[in-house]
């Protein structure tokens, strides 16, 4: 079971939709309680419900459900720190049906997870791409997109009608009604939460970076367009600020560090790099630009991890010809992310590439060409590949990765350093995210791009922006936890100074000029 | 001044809905809050506003509304018991227009009372007939309409169509917007209420007499189908059963009773008599039947109390001739009840009547006659009435009359003995409703409906109902004290047992057998 699963499975379940059966006194001349008082005065029989209140308004309806069911009824509770609220009310008992979808809201990808709500239990997960993508690859576009309030609106209602789409066809598979679902939860980044609900994203790219809102409140779900039980509820987790958002803060809670007595780390890599560092005690975020080179894009031969994509690269040090792997089992089309790192340490281990990231022409060698000036290794000749065309890594590529993983290590150096630590005293080094997942640490600390820890130290978590909102659902409280933390967490301003603009310069190299940090790496010797 | 808007007019300002005018600090890279969190925090640093959540969704505009307005904005805020809520915000500082509508929901009359909630002033006060009269003058003609679900319909969208199509116009009457009214208060009697809010009234009348619900959450304005600000709130008084709703609350609320140390009683006559007695340490509520005599259809000549009704009689002792006053000064066309009881009072004191409420027809005068055996007394013949027609009250009308004053003597003798004082020693007598207003209160003591206290403990208070809806409105946690007075109030069901039946029986003379209760009406000397 992987981490994510693991942890899902270990919380505490507690929903953020309870569904409490009742069966209540009938009415008579000795206790003449109104209709929906008398369920109310049950409900607050119980102690942790004593402030209950309701917050649906068709009073005629509770009351004609509560005499066709014989005062028999299910209603339906959400609490927060200000008290328990009744979002509904059904026949009989019907707490055994019970459901909910957390969300994470990914700029590629949108993942789904069903919760059972009365067992706990995840019933699915489905992943399906963001109907949003022709607008943009990258959110950037998108937001330049958006300023026009169509297209804005536009953007909003293909989530929404996402959510919906992937959510009837779920629940149908299950055999659920979609008014059996009570409660959504999503998690993302501060520009994506801004699309989903249709929020003006264009102060968030833009000096000082002002959201419109960070911390949103519990919504209703029609308020948000959600076509399940029309008296259900909606958590987004907030965001710390434009370039720290809800996916961040769902990966600490996921981790745990918030509660932990030792220091971990938390690193989330796309074009931004995401790390927080902290424990129990205190929490410090921090983001920077690490670049695109790990996303489909900007290298040439690189795509999104998706299948046709390589994503793992193994050359044989005495022939210097590689074996890869290849997502979907295509004909290969570009390297993803995590091929492209195992790639480089790879050429790097097997003498192609020197530590400045050049390639060794002199090696006379098939696979090293050099084209309109520029050298490269061929992973796939055209006879192989999908499209018929070399797929090669060049000495620019090479470059753009190795500003990519010094960005990213800069970032832990200095965010350590804020806090008087050195990198190998962090105990515990979550990866998030797809990247984490693929990726191999010891490839990543090879080229230098993650510290030069003890293996084990390196904990993948997947996707935690999905299972953190899985996590809330399943135990509602947790959206207390998530507030302190967000209410904890110091986040810093990385300014591009001296002191790091010296690290970055030298963690350009492979895997570093002070090559004490990385004493497992031992292929220059 | 009247007792109600001196009530009202001593009333604390602390409105329902606050309006509280804040300059934020622009965003800057050293303050990077999101827009919304910016105003909130803003908010919460008032003490008093420590908890406020939003609970308006529009983050988009709200943001578009502080930065197009140099982040200076009028936020709307709601307290409860359980915190504070952010409903709206404006542009600039908007704190000066809040307005507010105060609403006594009667069965025949709807009153409607427009407040500035900046300054606390009554505007203006405006009556209008209640508009389901055409499907029933008395309230349980329209409960059996409402068993065909459309009518039911139809009852609650012709209240709720009055209150908008009165609102409007009285707002333009004072340059008010629509917008600018944002709270609205509302007390009624229970099946008003149901009508009002299209709850199914049929339990309220069949034993064992169960409302849809007493205590209504405040409710979104939406919900309900007014067409003012669409982020505004409604407040409904609570019933305490189904034949003791939000109006005798309201009465409470504004008499004080619920505060004071002496003992009070507080009685609302109508088709039913209400009836509280207590102070603030304990209050006992009931209802009775006190008989439709003193509404308009049953006795004969009843009417009610609007133009064309007399009010006030005065029976020459010497010549038996009537004086008598005419609502609007038309042409008589009925006598209405405070009329009808002043007729009977004068009749007695006049000699015409005897204790049991017999004519006496040996008297020879022309306004004495007999019609199909039944003797009458001629108040106005038809050549001075608007129908042509002699206004005359027989013995029938007479012994129905009796039987409401009994009634209701009887239901305070009870309800006093309940809690061991007796009438006397009773500090202050409330009368309240349309009767309190019209009735002479040495004239209901005359005919032994009200106990011969010092007159000056009789206080006629008006329409509570509206005064207490105002009053609400005009300091918002007075919604609280309603709760509170809800919460302690007892409500004793009126037994029909021996011990009521004898003192009914002794009740049903003019004004008692038991001549030492009234030592001040003498003209049985």
């Amino acid at each position: 079971m992987d981490f994510g699963s693991s942890q899902l499975n270990s919380t505490t379940l507690d929903p953020f939709v309870k569904k409490v059966y009742l069966e209540l006194p009938a009415p008579s001349l000795n206790d003449n309680t109104a209709d929906v008082d008398r369920m109310i005065k049950k409900i607050r029989k119980n102690e942790r419900f004593s402030s209950a209140e309701l917050s649906c308004y068709d009073f005629d309806s509770i009351s004609a459900t509560l005499r066709n069911s014989d005062f028999k009824v299910t209603p339906l509770l959400v609490e927060d720190k200000h008290g328990c609220r009744v979002i509904g009310v059904e026949p009989g008992d019907s707490s055994r049906r019970n459901f909910g979808v957390g969300v994470d809201i990914g700029s590629t990808r949108l993942a789904f997870y069903l919760l059972d709500l009365s067992s706990g239990k995840l019933l699915q997960k489905k992943s399906v791409d963001n109907p949003q993508i022709p607008h943009g690859e990258d959110i950037l576009t998108r937001i330049i997109y958006a300023r026009d309030p169509e297209n804005k609106e536009r953007l909003r209602r293909e989530l929404v009608d996402c959510c919906n789409d992937t959510i009837a066809s779920l629940a149908k598979d299950h055999g659920i009604g979609l008014h059996e679902i009570y409660c959504w939860s999503f998690a993302g980044n501060t520009t994506m939460t801004h699309f989903f609900l249709g929020l003006n994203p264009q102060n968030i790219c833009k000096e000082p970076y002002i959201p419109v809102i960070n911390r949103i409140p519990v919504m209703p779900v029609t308020g948000i367009g959600l076509c399940t039980n029309p008296g259900g509820v909606a958590y987004i987790f907030p965001n710390v600020g434009s370039y720290f958002g809800g996916d961040i803060l769902a990966g600490i809670l996921v981790t745990g560090m918030y509660r932990s007595e030792e220091v971990s780390i938390l690193v989330d890599v796309g074009t931004n790099a995401e790390v927080v560092i902290g424990n129990k005690d205190w929490l410090i975020g921090c983001a920077g630009a690490a670049g695109p080179a790990l996303e489909g894009g900007v290298v040439q031969v690189g795509m999104m991890a998706k299948p046709g994509a390589i994503d793992k690269v193994r050359i044989d040090r005495q022939t210097l010809e590689p074996e890869y792997s290849v997502i979907g089992d295509e004909r290969p089309k570009g390297i993803c992310g995590s091929g492209l790192i195992d790639l480089v340490a790879e050429m790097f281990e097997a003498g192609i590439l020197d530590i400045q990231g050049k390639i060794n022409t002199k090696l006379n060698h098939p696979r090293i060409k050099t084209v309109d000036d520029v050298p490269c290794y061929v992973v796939v000749f055209g006879r192989d590949s999908a499209t018929g065309e070399d797929i090669a890594v060049t000495e620019v590529d090479i470059k753009i990765l190795l500003k990519s993983k010094a960005a990213m290590f800069t970032i832990l150096t200095i965010v350590a350093r804020k806090v008087g630590l050195e990198l190998k005293d962090i105990s515990k080094f979550y990866v998030a995210g797809t990247f984490g997942n693929h990726i191999d640490p010891e490839k990543a600390i090879t080229i230098g791009m993650l510290p030069d820890l003890p293996r084990e130290r390196y904990i993948p978590v997947g996707n935690t922006s999905g299972i953190g909102a899985a996590q809330v659902l399943k135990c509602g409280h947790l959206i207390r936890e998530v507030e302190d933390i967000c209410n904890k967490i110091t986040y810093i301003e990385l300014n591009v100074n001296a002191e790091l603009m010296a690290e970055f310069r030298g963690a350009l190299f492979i895997p570093h000029t002070h090559r004490e940090l990385f004493p497992s790496v031992t292929a220059w010797l």
